[in-house]
């Protein structure tokens, strides 16, 4: 398996488990694709899916999850406290390994114009997908949710399918955007003013870096404080430079980093990278781990 | 495939392409075994196969690879410039993940015993599998090669099979070690002097770091130097250890390292381990990089 692509749809169900495992065995029925990973929340009442392979086998698997999805749940009756749009309420695609951003558009309106063809859905698109900037932001797209947008989606006309949402599975969101990697650096001071300023300095939205969002946390137990940060988008903005940034704006209170954490799953090559600027590797390809050959056909 | 082992069969044949790809076919013949690379030396007469599985197929694959060798190729016949002591020469199993060294030198013996039982192969075993001090280095074993072992082998009794040779097999050397990782540091001088000074500090040999091999080199085209590494153990002495000793010892001269180089395949631990290092990761786990994933069952 070469290429990768994963997907990550949310479906409106997060309390009958028999129901959501029937929309993951229609995606894991799918050759070639690998299931990472599915959990249901209760109080969202929203289910999230994560699985990877290659693009055309991926896109065949996201629109199998959701032609069941549409067959098994009615937004009539949908009550949860995650906003939502949708049976099928939200679906992007994340480029991991030889995938282009532009490759995973080009699926997100794949299958936008499918459901939208053989399910009669409304479609929407997003984030990097989106082809209006209004569009870009989720929660823009999904404000009203599905109650609101029966009402007025005369004035909010889908990117595929009908200008009317699917009388029991809403209307669904479909986009493309890099893997977020959720990246912490914690300092030996307990000063939470510190961690903000830091977290002010670093992030994007206030003079930092691009594709960093940060904030300043208390860590309680450990007497400490933390830059928290989500990278979104770790190949233009790579780990090694939003952590170089935090040790020099720290410098300026005597402050140290005492230690960093990776949150969850992270791709190869945003360590590799990073690994890279960290040893000065010159010509350094991800082909020379020897892991690497043992999935490559 | 979660558990990992390699082995790098070493065949005295480099000429008879067809030949060799017969003893190539019998160990890609094994199901679990990925065969990663296989490559013929004219001069040298030898052939190197390198392939990766669990524990259990490796071994077997190990075995067959042995067995059709031994059908196929003549010691009485074979002349080359390597020195060998049989028709399957040497057969080293590398831990590369998930298994320990213990598991390797199991596997060492297991391959030994069944070598010695159904081909008939006089068995030594070399390196961490060795029973004796002067059986740990492949050299000292192989010494007066497949000619000298037939005169004297009575005062060298193997440690698994008869005090003879095989009339056209000769005898095989078996064992376990860990994965070389070629690692090199070029500094920014054209004195070849400071690079085999930094070499001689930084290698164990001489006073420096445990498990690193390390000489000093001209790098003509780049007028520069280099210290040339093979790091022996990265798990008890990692890559960083031996960068950030390199830049400690070249700074008494005022040179900097002005790059660095990995060659061929290396194992995922040596540059994770590396990476938390430099990054300061708290409670990084591999597992947590999605690739991997992808390959465990």
């Amino acid at each position: 398996m070469d290429r990768l692509v994963q997907c990550v749809p949310n479906f409106s169900e997060g309390r009958d488990r028999t129901l959501v495992e029937k929309i993951v065995g229609a995606i894991e029925g799918v050759e070639g694709i690998r299931l990472l990973d599915y959990s249901l929340d209760g109080d969202h009442n929203r289910a999230v899916v994560t699985f990877v392979g290659e693009p055309q086998a991926v896109l065949e698997a996201a629109y199998q999850g959701a032609r069941k999805a549409v067959e098994l749940i009615d937004m009539e009756k949908h009550q949860g406290s995650h906003p939502r749009m949708g049976a099928v309420d939200v679906i992007p695609f994340i480029p991991i390994k030889d995938v282009s951003m532009e490759e995973a558009i080009g699926l997100a309106n794949a299958l936008g114009e499918r459901l939208a063809k053989e399910l009669d859905l409304p479609v929407y698109l997003y984030e990097e997908a989106a082809r209006v900037p209004e569009r870009k932001n989720l929660a823009d797209v999904r404000r009203g949710e599905y109650e609101g947008l029966k009402e007025n989606i005369e004035n909010r006309k889908p990117d595929y399918g009908p200008s009317r949402v699917h009388p029991t599975a809403g209307a669904t969101i479909v986009g493309a955007r890099m893997p977020l990697v959720a990246f912490n650096v914690n300092l030996d001071t307990a000063d939470i003013k510190v961690a903000k300023q830091i977290a002010k300095s670093v992030r994007q939205a206030s003079g930092g870096l691009s594709n960093v969002k940060a904030i300043g946390l208390a860590l309680e137990d450990r007497v400490q404080v933390q830059v928290s940060m989500n990278m979104v988008n770790y190949v233009k903005t790579p780990l090694y430079r939003a952590l170089e940034l935090i040790k020099a704006e720290a410098r300026r209170y005597g402050v140290r980093v005492s230690g960093t954490e990776l949150i969850g799953l992270v791709p190869q090559q945003a360590l590799v990278d990073s690994l890279k600027y960290y040893m000065q590797l010159e010509d350094f390809s991800e082909n020379q781990i020897l892991e690497n050959r043992l999935w490559q056909e």
